[in-house]
C-alpha cells in the first residue's frame, strides 16, 4: 500500500506491534522530548526551583460494553490512571474526567458511570478536580468515551526505571492474569457461555505503595492492560536489553479465565488486566516484596521467572507439560475496546 | 418525560443552560471538592509543604470538520488547552496528547493534525509528554477525537478569581469577536458562501502574561469558547453577583463575521471564539492593559463595557441604533462540533 493511502485500522488500538509502531513512527518523531521517548505509564514533571516533582498521565477509555461484569467504563477510568501514576512511583492525588457523550445516551446511565467514578476515587483517595463535557450527534461515538488524565506526587528517592532491570532480577506478578480481558470478550460476544468470572479491575495504590516501602531496590511495576503480561514483559526485554525465563505453571489464571481460553483459543498472558501489577525486584528482594504485596491485599503474590541474559531478548517460557516454547510479541488483532 | 427516560441531547453539550444544569446536577454533585464548585478553566493544586502549585486543565477535542479555514483540530486541541491554562493566570508548561481515530481514518491526516500539535506546542512553549492512543471500529467514532489535558506553573502571587469582579471594573476584550464559530460554521454546512474568513484559533501565552505583569490587579481572564461572549458575560454576572453594562458598537466584530451573521441570523456576540481573550480588570488599569494586550500582539484591544451593581444580575446590551436589549445566557442549541 503506498504511503498515501494507509489508515489507521483496528490493530493500531491494540497494544501491540503495529501501536508501537504508530507511536514511535508518527508520535514519538514529533513530539520529541525525553519523557516522550521515555513512553513509560506517566511523565515526570520537574517543577522550578526543583521543590517539587509530579507524574503527569492520560488515558481514553472507549471500552464496548461500557457496563461489563465487575465494574463499568467509570470504575475503570479512575482506576486505570490510577494505576498508571501508582505503577511509576507516584501517590495519585488528582484527577480529571472529560466525558464525550452519544447523544441519545439514557441520564441513568451516565448516573451510573459517574456514580462508580466517585467510588473509584474514594478508594484510590483521589480527587476528581477538573472536567469537559462534550455531546456528539447519534452516530458520532459509541454511547461514553471518558479520558481521565491524572497527577501525582513524586517521590524522588525512589527511581522506578524499565531501564533498570537486570539479569537475576524476579518477575512477580500480584494477582490471576487475563480476568478482565476474559470478563469483558465474554460480556460482548454472544457466545453463550455462562461464567461467574468478574473483571478484575482495581485501584493498585495500596500494592504499589506498600512495594515501594518494603523495595528500596524495587526496580519497574507495571499493569499490564492492553498486550497483557506478555505486552509488559516484550517492553522490559526491549527496553533493559535482556532475556526472560517465564514459568508457565506458576502464572497464576484463574480456572474460569483458563477454561474460557480453553474455549475460544485465547492465551490468558495476552490478555488484559486492570488489577493487578507486574513487579520487577533484585533477586534478594523477592522474599520481602511478596509478603508486602500479601499484607496490602494482592490476591495472589508469585514468582513466575527471572530475568536472565540474551542478547538476542528473548522470552522463553517452560510449558506446563515440561517444554520450551519462545513467547512472541502481541501482535495486532488484540480486541481493541478492552479499555 | 420520567428521570427513567431522560436521555443526552445535542445542547447538553452546546456551552449553555442545559450544559450548566447537567454539569451541576449530574457531575458537580458527585465530585464535591472545592475545585469543583469553582468551575474555573483550570484546577490549582497545591503540591505538599506548599512547595509548589500547579494548574490541571482537560478538554476534548471533537471539532466536526476535523480541518478548517485557519487550522484543524490538533492546533485547536493544543491552543485551546493551552489557553485555559494561560487565562488561569498559570504559566502553561506540558501537556498529554490522547487520540481515539476512527478505524478507515488516512495515516496522512492524522500526520497533518500531528504536525499541528508539534507547531502549536513550539508557538505556545510547551511539551506534550505524555499520550495515549486508542483506535475504534469503523462508526464507533466520527474520524479524530482529541483529549488535551494541561499542567502549567502557579504563581501563586496571582490571584485570577471571577468572585473578585466588582462595580466600575473595566470589560476588555483582546480581538474581534466570533471568528471561530463562523469560520467552523461555514466550513461544515453548504451555504455557497464564499469567504475569506478564518478561525482565530491561537495560544493566548504571551497576551496572558503580557496582562499580568501589567496589571497585578487583573480579576479575571477567559476565553470565551462554547457560548461565546455572552456564555462568559453570564458566568460573570452569576459568579460576581453583578450586572453588565455592554456597548455593542465598541465590540470588535469582522466584517466577514457580521456580514455571516446577517445571513444565517446569528449573534457573534454567541459565537465560539479561540484565540481571544475576555479581561476584567479595575477602572484604573484599563489603559495600562490595553497597552500590554496591544504590545503582546492582541489583534483589536478593545474596552467593551463596565460592570455595575445589578441584584438582578442583568447584562444590558445598548445598541448599535441607540436602543437597548437585555443578553440572555446561551441557550442550548449551539453548534456544539465548533469545538
Amino acid at each position: 500500500m503506498s504511503e498515501q493511502t494507509k489508515r489507521i485500522s483496528i490493530s493500531h488500538g491494540g497494544g501491540g506491534e503495529d501501536m508501537r509502531r504508530l507511536i514511535a513512527g508518527e508520535i514519538q518523531s514529533r513530539f520529541d522530548n525525553e519523557q516522550m521517548r521515555d513512553l513509560g505509564d506517566a511523565a515526570r514533571l520537574l517543577l522550578p526551583g526543583g521543590a517539587a516533582a509530579v507524574a503527569f498521565t492520560t488515558d481514553s477509555y472507549i471500552i464496548d460494553p461500557p457496563f461489563f461484569p465487575g465494574a463499568d467504563i467509570g470504575y475503570l477510568a479512575v482506576c486505570g490512571t490510577v494505576n498508571d501514576l501508582a505503577v511509576s512511583g507516584a501517590t495519585p492525588r488528582w484527577l480529571s474526567c472529560a466525558l464525550i457523550l452519544e447523544e441519545g445516551l439514557p441520564l441513568a446511565d451516565l448516573g451510573r458511570v459517574l456514580d462508580s467514578m466517585a467510588r473509584a476515587a474514594a478508594e484510590a483517595g483521589v480527587e476528581i478536580v477538573t472536567g469537559d463535557t462534550k455531546v456528539v450527534p447519534r452516530g458520532g461515538a459509541d454511547k461514553i468515551f471518558i479520558n481521565t488524565a491524572g497527577v501525582g506526587e513524586l517521590d524522588n528517592r525512589v527511581k522506578i526505571d524499565i531501564r533498570s532491570c537486570r539479569p537475576g532480577d524476579a518477575l512477580l506478578v500480584s494477582g490471576p492474569v487475563g480476568s478482565h480481558g476474559a470478563a469483558v470478550m465474554l460480556a460482548r460476544e454472544n457466545y453463550g457461555i455462562e461464567s461467574e468470572l468478574v473483571s478484575d479491575v482495581a485501584p493498585l495504590v495500596g500494592q504499589a505503595a506498600a512495594l515501594k516501602a518494603a523495595c528500596p531496590s524495587l526496580r519497574f511495576m507495571r499493569d499490564p492492560t492492553r498486550g497483557g503480561l506478555a505486552g509488559v514483559l516484550t517492553e522490559i526485554t526491549e527496553a533493559a536489553g535482556v532475556g526472560i525465563e517465564l514459568e508457565e505453571n506458576l502464572v497464576p489464571v484463574l480456572d474460569s479465565v483458563r477454561s474460557i481460553c480453553e474455549l475460544l483459543g485465547f492465551d490468558p498472558l495476552y490478555l488484559a488486566n486492570e488489577g493487578i501489577m507486574l513487579a520487577v525486584v533484585p533477586p534478594s528482594g523477592s522474599e520481602r516484596a511478596l509478603e508486602a504485596l500479601s499484607a496490602a491485599g494482592a490476591a495472589a503474590p508469585t514468582l513466575i521467572g527471572r530475568i536472565v541474559e540474551d542478547e538476542l531478548r528473548i522470552i522463553n517460557v517452560r510449558t506446563e507439560i515440561g517444554g520450551q516454547r519462545i513467547l512472541p510479541p502481541p501482535g495486532g488483532e488484540l480486541l481493541p475496546r478492552i479499555c
